[in-house]
């Protein structure tokens, strides 16, 4: 152990994978194709080269449900770790894409002389947590509206370039897609995306989406401010 | 690099951070002290000796909102190793309760030279991940009712024990805790409480609840096969 050694976690230090893991061959995935699921979950670490990936799971009606959506630079597929035979999770590839790729086997090797690997996977994973933490909180209490008006807020933090007029732009995302992060029907989606364009929150169109972030989280807060506290109907089945 | 290193993640090996960790001098907290809150976040991570832990947020409206639960050899409090000046996150002891802690400096240093530790506790970053995925995918599809069944097993499957009825037997937790874990209100909760237990799928008193596992999963199941999907109707504001 060095006397002073660089301190991940400390004083905001991010550590990157990248700089201790070997560079894999490059795997390209066809828009919609799958790259692991259920019954076949990954033995495998992935890092999106470019593209998107997006992490969904089926509920028992059906319904795809949206964990997550990386993109470039992004770790995912940390549950090879734990070598389960089933997951709950499935990846598919969201765009064209182009994935690097470790073995949880090789991960584990390679942490083994280089332990600053794990540390820096430990951090991104609890960035996830709290990540998945803002998600149970806006489920716990936001209407469809202000969880809509969130992901659209972190979708283009994580993937918008900033425009001259305070905007952010991104590319496209579906309504279906969005949905299936709200927890919500398409419909619903379409009613608050209109209602948000017509007070001037966001523009779009088939070629991306533009938010004016500001705009649109000052909206948010001031509608959870006033919302209703949760729901003392008595509805039994 | 050992030839054959002991994989972690491969072959579901689960690895046991205490064995890389010396023991901490220990902390008692009674029940309902603060261990850390939102302006204070840790530099410490947490380990639960005896006792329960509640880590919780609060949203703009007031609400509580319960994250996770954790109970004897739970480990906590991996924002520490982010180094955030704020977190969203507050821990209070639910119980009388006892902890070791070590600093995100300390993990960073024993890491070093003990990779496993950050290996051990990547893998349970990773099962927290699922279990947080499961919660999301509750709140995206699932009715009170259903979130309420899921959350009785998994908190009898992590704190419960097992009787020669088939029920599981647990301490108390109050209809405000269940509330804040569903995101919902106490009177909901009291509402499929009665229901659950004329049903005979668990019972409870002020001294703990008894969960018969399998037959609320049965509801639970046949429940989601019948629930409706997604809200169409449109409601804005």
């Amino acid at each position: 152990m060095s006397a002073n050694p660089t301190l991940v976690g400390a004083q905001n230090t991010f550590e990157d994978p990248l700089a201790y893991l070997p560079c894999s061959p490059i795997a390209k995935y066809q828009r919609g194709e799958i790259i692991y699921h259920q019954n076949q979950p990954s033995a495998k670490m992935y890092l999106v080269i470019s593209g998107k990936v997006k992490i969904t799971r089926v509920a028992d009606n059906g319904s795809e449900i949206m964990v997550d959506i990386f993109g470039t630079d992004d770790f995912f597929g940390e549950a090879a770790l734990l070598g389960l035979p089933l997951s709950p999770e499935q990846a598919t590839a969201l765009e064209n894409c182009s994935l690097m790729m470790w073995t949880a086997v090789e991960i584990c090797s390679i942490a083994e002389i280089r332990p600053k690997l794990a540390l820096a996977l430990l951090q991104i994973a609890a960035q996830r947590s709290l990540d998945y933490g803002n998600r149970i909180q806006s489920f716990s209490v936001e209407n469809i509206g202000r969880r809509l008006a969130r992901t659209l807020i972190r979708l283009s933090e994580r993937f918008g370039v900033a425009e001259s007029d305070g905007s952010h732009r991104m590319g496209p995302f579906t309504r279906d897609l969005l949905a299936h992060c709200l927890g919500t029907s398409r419909e619903l989606v379409t009613g608050y995306m209109n209602l948000f364009r017509r007070k001037g929150y966001m523009d779009y169109s088939r070629r991306g989406i533009v938010v004016f972030r500001y705009a649109i989280d000052e909206w948010s807060c001031d509608t959870g401010r006033t919302q209703s506290k949760r729901p003392t109907v008595q509805v039994l089945e």
